[in-house]
């Protein structure tokens, strides 16, 4: 492992002025450390904490966590549940793009003294994305997946199960053409549940029609061009790729004359906190949220300690609420 | 939850008819214990032990671990390793067909006090692996995937990323017409290995041709019917499906005049301990036996204190030796 004392001879500086940069002393340029925490980390130099506890951050991005009504709010309380009294402290970052352009993600760990981090709600298109395929700071990434690095890991539920779980239980009430809509599939997590969507229908024995689904970054083109074409069609259900989109189909439903359950079923993914007062409550996939907390904590912990986790799923669980029935008889309905 | 007294009722037998069947007193028939512990599961009949220690199982089917040489030995130690020092008591039992065929699962469990089992080298037809689609009694099983039963959890390596090593190890050494070799689908991991290899050619942009791959259960079909077809179809490298099967190929090759890797390219699936041993070396994936069986006993654990892991992989390592090399210009090589 790299030294102060060999930072400080490839770039030709001193080691006080290495030894500064490193802990951020307000004397040292901006350009300077910036290049000394490149250098460091590009050497594979890493802090060998003296103080008593360890830090880990919480990455955020798009994600609300402030109140306990927020999908956030349980993730980041049951990481903490574990790894405070393990004796790390743990800091939440809300990251924004600038701030992943103006440092690279091992840097910004170093510069700050974390020796892990905890992701949440990044997409695909993140700038830091590109860097955790190679980067050497442990990270656990919930809801996304990066191949071959071993200090990466990917925390999250099994949607796969989720979709099984939906998909049988409107089988089990009668529903034989099914349709999904669902979010941008520009996400990991969209991806994955639209080919889950698929794979649970042929397990069912059902036909996955591609003209029954629909995707779009936009809510408002989801229900204005994509639902009254899955509905002429003949969909006596549509499964939605995320709560916010089933509780807008269910609007838009009831807009169009059509009752929720009775006339069409909806069902959503994630179980967001509203989606019991949504009206009907919403048939939706949980995800055990605390749990996933707890998860992630112990992957990341795992990792620093050098027991590679690669992938961590928790059981979905179906929570069968009021927004599913038996299908109706509509006109254009059955097969 | 049942207690003992709704057992005796439900059967018309006695409080300490049930409590000595539930403890194998000897003076309790065989086919009442049977029907005592039967009816005790169907109820949701618990033990809350009142002994110190809680005791979990290792069941084994078809696996060697005795010795350090073999492979189930270092994943028994890694959740030994784990379970005794948090007071669990470990026994390991080797399984027959027969013994599944007397008991179900839950009832073998709660017959031997044990609250939870780590399976290893199960295979699709084994009877318990119905059991397990609706056991009550935690599992965490090595290589099987159980869906939607929230008291089992899979745990392995990502051979998704296993076969995406070995591909791209091969495509960077110039290998373009890569045939792949294995043990017979019927096996859970066979499966899945079989698909992560289709899915890493296309990843590679490689062409993944069916006409190109074999399976068997028998290594002696491997070589003999189809070793032989990959090579004249010019294969330059061979993806196996396991280690024993990708030693077997190169002794086949050496004995068709052929030189691994000179001539053909070779790679197994586990790093069995012989692989570092065989001539020549194999380049091979590595499933980290210690970290597995850890990460056995950890799901394990969290599933007996209700955390509902499904899925549990860490990640594979790609171990290059000497059976891999850039491809030749063979008779019938090349593209």
């Amino acid at each position: 492992m790299a030294t102060i004392q060999d930072i400080a001879d490839r770039l030709g500086v001193s080691k006080g002025t290495v030894s500064k940069a490193l802990n951020g002393a307000p004397d040292v340029s901006e350009t300077l450390q910036k290049t000394i925490l490149e250098t460091a980390v590009e050497m594979g130099y890493t802090i060998r904490k003296r103080r008593e506890k360890k830090k880990l951050c919480i990455l955020t991005e798009n994600l609300e966590y402030e109140e306990p009504h927020q999908f956030g709010y349980d993730i980041i309380l049951g990481f903490r549940q574990m790894a405070e009294p393990a004796g790390y402290e743990v800091e939440i970052i809300d990251v924004t793009e600038k701030l992943q352009k103006a440092f690279s993600y091992d840097v910004f760990m170093l510069k700050n003294g974390y020796v892990g981090a905890f992701v949440l709600g990044f997409s695909l298109n993140d700038p830091w994305m590109r860097d955790f395929q190679t980067a050497k700071t442990p990270a656990v990434l919930y809801d996304n997946y990066i191949m071959t690095n071993p200090r990466m890991a990917y925390v999250g539920i099994d949607n796969n199960e989720g979709m099984e779980l939906t998909v049988s239980h409107l089988k089990a009430l009668g529903h034989k053409k099914i349709g999904y809509l669902s979010g941008a599939l520009g996400s990991h997590i969209m991806q994955v549940r639209h080919s889950a969507f698929f794979h649970a229908m042929r397990q069912n024995g059902l036909k996955a029609d591609p003209a029954l689904t629909g995707s779009s970054y936009y809510i408002i083109q989801c229900l204005e061009k994509q639902l009254p074409r899955l509905l002429e069609q003949g969909a006596t259900a549509i499964v939605c790729g995320h709560d916010l989109l089933a509780n807008a189909v269910m609007v838009q439903c009831q807009q169009l004359g059509l009752r929720v359950p009775a006339d069409v079923s909806v069902t959503g993914f994630d179980d967001l906190p509203m989606s019991a007062y949504t009206s009907p409550p919403l048939t939706t996939v949980r995800q055990e949220r605390t749990q996933l907390g707890k998860s992630g904590y112990y992957a990341l912990d795992s990792l620093i300690n050098g027991i590679t986790i690669g992938t961590l799923l928790l059981h979905a669980k179906l929570v069968v609420r009021n927004s599913t029935d038996k299908p109706a008889d509509r006109v254009g309905g059955g097969d």
